[in-house]
């Protein structure tokens, strides 16, 4: 006989992985709606076109993509932006701004598997639209430390690192890149964490850097620069032209104002300005940032930043954006590791305990009856043995146990009984509904 | 500039359609938890091989299948009973049983678009495994009342109609159709609600019906008959061997049995007895039944059965299985026809009004503050004039607006202002997180 098995990076969720799910979900939405944000939510199928437009034609080796029987390529989604874009796009001048969307959903990947990349995974997203201002910044970046927070995490076990493409920028810039060259620069630089010194020189010299190693130098120290006043005291002693030391002063003012606002949400703990983090999307346009763990792996949890460019270049209206996503599944990890997964109690209210085809069709009766009232009430199927079903009883749970045996049946009554003390008493069956819930109200 | 779409039969839901998906969802998840099922999930892509399994070849011309780039043959799942099976059956030994199992998730199915029939959607599904008593088939069916109860949908409102393949194959065999012949004839009952009369004629013929005409006109009566008291009379009158009537008439046992139980759960106002009921897929073993509109259009909301044998068929153990699928497209369309569907409320619980800068940060920094304590904080990103902004706090829905004018800032209070009775108090800044929290607890 054959047994099928799910695809590898396809995960089952069984009743408790299923709980928690939803519970990691519930915490995001949750959250989310205290900041005012809506939920939304696009389809998992889309057009490839879609996702071409945005990350150009590389990504299709990454992507579960296909022609549907109507000769459309289409390809699961590998992340929301796009459907946002698109969405956000087709409704731009209906919609009242600022748009606070977030969504929690399913997205796909063909890579690789390792621990915490699946090829299926949740992403909970959250972004503002047509809002420019570092407020919006300062409430995304708001929104993800109190998401995390709210999953159970303190300041000191994770930091979001906290960067500027528009910074990196106008600093590659004032190192003689231009255009194009500077882009290639900050892929370079987004890889500088994770690649030998010499590689990165050789990427900087095949880019047309005139000095690659005094380059690599200024690079290396701009990226280890820890806060804004040393970035400015940095630039003011480089040797640098007026106007370019001018456009990277003034952009440092813009910091000072983002900065003002994470302080002023108490938010200053869990911050770090780490100017290592470029992220490698070539659509970001201003702060960029990395929420990791500080204990345990260290790995990514989530990341964001500004990304003003995307919605017009998916055929919408001009409208500025930022936002950030973030899996389930390093986070799922991470609590794991620090001891912090709730522990989740799936528990019965009631448990019906029965002698006989009579007994059963009257604990029938009050078990609907009762979940009617919206309470959990359960009995056995079997017509087991009384003692087994007392048994059943106790471990479903249930903090009231009714007994519908042929004492009670002869009396007109049931026994309702307390399951945690022991204690019982007899109810007349006509008032059984009423009593057992103002009994549940007691506790 | 290019736009993007929608891929056809498939859905975007904006914030309102997605809050509206999302109470559908919920009253499914609490109506389920109070029966005491437990939610699982599973990968929206499987095997192909799954699907085959089940429902043979043909299926493959109403998937969204394809090979994927390690060559796989996977599809999307159209329902979730292979995943359910395959689930169930790997981990048969371990599961505590009754296995009462329900999900919510998305399927997808590339066909003929109609109103409502997507390509993708939503549906609920809940099982009892392991459980071969009419007990299980009740409580299926009394979940299935209950959740369109509780989705607002009253008595008279829709119908759920019960069959029985059972019945029917014994009655089929007592025709002279045996195997393979009257599993045919169960097909051609299946469609004849759909058909012309000449048409179900020649198929029996085709299957060997000796006098097709007779034949047609037995099923027709069959069909017809309304209650177990009706059929039993028509059973004892009709020209039958002994063996085929004893089968028969012991089978109607089991019918009042399950008849008993779903009045003893109250639920007689919603059954009904409809032999015209077959269920098209072959894999159904005993009673099956479907709710269906009885306002409106009249179409199907749900349908369900036993299929004791698909398990095992499905490389797990023996296990006797009952459960239904409900979508969500049928079922959102009936709300909306009788105008049940709820006005899901979406407003903000507290809006923060200010004046310059200053005031702007210490109103942000009580928005976390209260956002930290569950509420709902929202205030205006591009410093407004006031009368704007209070404006936008009546828009937002909020309870209660917070004001930090200059008065106030120089005073050191912040005004809290009840926005339904206009009542307006000078709170201590101090204190306002603690003196909002006692506001908002009193309405």
């Amino acid at each position: 006989m054959a047994t099928y098995k799910t695809l590898p990076g396809f995960r089952d969720f069984y009743p408790e992985d299923c709980s928690l799910r939803n519970h990691l979900f519930n915490v995001w939405r949750q959250t989310s709606k205290r900041f005012g944000f809506q939920e939304y939510d696009g389809p998992v199928l889309e057009s490839l076109e879609l996702l071409t437009a945005k990350s150009g034609e590389e990504i299709v080796g990454q992507l579960f993509n296909f022609e549907d029987k109507g000769g459309r390529q289409v390809t699961l989604r590998p992340e929301l932006t796009p459907t946002l874009a698109r969405m956000v796009g087709a409704k731009a001048n209906a919609l009242p701004r600022p748009v606070k969307w977030f969504s929690i959903g399913e997205n796909f990947r063909y890579e690789r598997q390792q621990k915490g990349r699946l090829r299926s995974f949740y992403q909970f997203n959250a972004d503002i639209l047509g809002e420019s201002g570092v407020i919006a910044d300062a409430e995304v970046i708001g929104l993800l430390v109190e998401s995390l927070c709210n999953q159970g995490l303190r300041a000191g076990e994770f930091v979001v690192r906290l960067s500027d493409r528009n910074l990196w920028y106008y600093f590659i810039e004032s190192l003689g890149f231009t255009g194009e060259q500077a882009m290639g620069a900050l892929g370079v630089i987004d890889k500088m964490e994770r690649v030998p010194a010499e590689k990165s020189q050789a990427a900087l010299a095949e880019l047309g850097a005139k000095d690659p190693a005094a380059t690599l130098k200024a690079i290396s120290d701009f990226q280890e620069l820890p806060d804004v006043c040393t970035i400015k005291a940095y630039l003011t002693n480089m040797d640098l032209e007026e106007s370019a030391r001018d456009k990277l002063l003034a952009r440092l003012d813009v910091w000072r104002e983002l900065l003002s606002l994470l302080i002023a949400a108490g938010l200053e703990n869990f911050i770090k300005i780490d100017l290592r983090i470029v992220r490698g999307l070539a659509y970001y346009t201003g702060f960029v940032f990395e929420a990791f763990q500080t204990v345990g792996k260290g790995r990514a949890l989530a990341g964001g930043g500004r990304y003003d460019d995307l919605i017009e270049k998916l055929g919408g209206a001009p409208m500025p954006a930022v936002g950030f996503g973030m899996g389930d599944v390093t986070l799922r990890d991470l609590l794991e590791e620090v001891d912090r997964l709730p522990k989740l109690i799936d528990k019965a209210d009631i448990y019906l305990v029965y002698s006989g085809d009579d007994a059963f069709k009257t604990a029938l009766a009050d078990a609907y009856a009762l979940r009617r009232q919206g309470l959990r009430a359960e009995l056995n199927y079997k017509g087991a043995g009384m003692g087994k079903q007392f048994k059943q009883a106790a471990s479903s749970g249930a903090d009231f146990a009714l007994v519908y045996g042929p004492d009670e049946l002869a009396k007109g009554i049931v026994t309702v009984k307390h399951m945690r003390s022991g204690e019982q008493q007899e109810v007349p069956a006509t008032q059984l509904v009423g009593s057992v819930l103002a009994l549940w109200r007691e506790g």
